[in-house]
């Protein structure tokens, strides 16, 4: 195996360090060392993704590379910050040029469209993992945290649900289009980084849906203290998702399925118009799909519907959280 | 499996919040939000540990727990910065409730010794495996680099050398006396903070001793564009290590043993005696083991020592980098 000074050197040192903003010294000493904004909370926070577990092995590395990053940003995104700095802990088992030179340049690719400088990592044995550290900013006391959510308040999401459940199934399938809209959705899922910021200042309550609509909504739900109908019919599916996976498991997939990286916020009935409207200069909708409550609880959405996705089909990989 | 949330509640979520300083949002959100120092520069790292390449999976869980922290807060202490906060990345095959209470005593127990809040991290299926980020800070300008060391200066380390490899060394042959001052070196090293914040100021480089002192110092003389001229005879063993090993292999280990976490500085020689007060009043030695030169290379330690930690044993847990 290549040394992993050699690996590092080769393929994650950035190589134009003048263009990172907020690097005093990047990648190749003990640490690297960044400058924080003045009057800006740091927003950090970790995501690992293991081959079989969270991603098929065999997806296409550049795939691979780009979603280890993107699960990271979302967090960032889920809280209206901005992307800045990352760090990236890979393990694998070998070294294979090929697939290290596609993976960096997904995720590099990822890095360019984000803003975000890769700053530093380590190289480890072990089967094929990626932790990914990022690092952003929000101004002090405009953070979308999950704690906010009151009475009356509009829940929405961002774009399209049920993408990331549907992409998998696709690929078990053997779809091997990868510009079908489902498998882009699964395989290069966009953290919606600049939703986040956007919403800054109207939405009460944010949460990036990588567990599932309605495990994430819970978590709003627990740490609001309130409680939520949802408008199931209201949801917005993914492209080609009824197609691929008909009605009923397409609204299974949008509830339950997860993967989607899209934006679950909370927000005041009156400013859901300037929300929208800031969304749509991003080229992103804003879809309401309920309503907050203050009777804890869900409702809306059958029992059925709330334990289906578990039940449907007998996924290899699938996220390992739970 | 139990699931995630549970997990990281049930140990891995601080019990006292309000001692936990520049933490505006912990454990529990999409991201933490921490509040940096104005005027600091922020100093981060990463570091994974991997069962069997890094450390014996049959160690007692609370020094996994511990060494894994302390070898990220190693790379701080070599900048030398202020350990502040930090993320866990752990991936399990099973959540084994004793190994996981114990292995959180040792995390717990080092964040609590070295100031560190533990922030956020995530817990995945798979081999085990801790990948620990932290986040220090150091003053603006005042920073230890491997690049700064110049001709003349003196070559000298903190505490002793070669307790990480013989304490491995002693593991493997079945020795279980875990008060046994290798085994103690090796399960527990003590990352040098304090060392290092006090050098600040004094050491022109810096760097700890992870891979083992030549390795490492091949690092410094890279990066400052020097070479080094090391007295062999002078090097500071770690107690216990000539009777475990004999002289020539405790020699051997010293050189190029790796996982001692010790600092390898540089410094002007007439900083040395301010140096040595100031480590003195941390209770620890700061022994000259060589001076850098200016013509490139290294001298002073014989060819066959170079290569000979490679040869010894037949190790099952190394460092996996190389």
């Amino acid at each position: 195996m290549t040394s992993e000074f050699e690996l590092i050197a080769r393929y994650f040192t950035p190589a134009a360090p003048g263009s990172r903003a907020g690097v005093a010294l990047g990648v190749g000493d003990d640490c690297a060392l960044l400058v924080p904004r003045r009057g800006s909370r740091l927003a950090v926070s970790v995501d690992t993704s293991v081959a079989e577990v969270h991603f098929p092995t065999a997806a296409p590395a550049e795939s691979i590379g780009h979603r280890a990053l993107a699960v990271s940003l979302s967090d960032l995104a889920a809280m209206g910050a901005e992307a800045r700095w990352c760090l990236m802990a890979l393990a694998m088992t070998d070294a294979d040029d090929t697939w290290l030179s596609n993976f960096a340049r997904g995720f590099h690719g990822l890095c360019e469209a984000s803003g975000t400088s890769l700053v530093g990592g380590d190289v480890t044995r072990g089967e094929l993992a990626i932790g990914v550290t990022v690092m952003g900013e929000v101004p002090e006391g405009q953070a979308l945290t999950r704690g906010g959510s009151r009475p009356g308040d509009v829940l929405a999401v961002t774009g399209a649900l049920g993408g990331g459940a549907g992409g998998l199934a696709l690929w078990q399938r053997g779809e091997k289009d990868l510009e079908h809209p489902l498998l882009v959705r699964y395989l290069r899922p966009q953290p919606r980084l600049g939703a986040g910021q956007a919403l800054r200042g109207l939405a009460t309550a944010a949460i990036d849906i990588s567990d599932g609509l309605l495990a994430d909504l819970g978590h709003v739900l627990a740490a609001s203290g309130v409680g939520a109908r949802v408008d199931v019919e209201a949801l917005p599916l993914a492209e080609g998702l009824l197609h691929a996976l008909g009605p009923e498991r397409a609204q299974q997939a949008a509830l339950g399925g997860g993967d989607d990286y899209e934006l679950l916020v909370s927000l005041p009935a009156d400013a859901l118009e300037e929300a929208t409207r800031r969304l749509d200069g991003l080229g992103l909708a804003l879809t309401p799909i309920g309503t907050i409550t203050a009777e804890p609880g869900l409702s809306g959405v059958a029992d059925t519907a709330l334990v289906g996705w578990q039940h449907f089909g007998a996924a290899d990989v699938k996220r390992g959280a739970t």
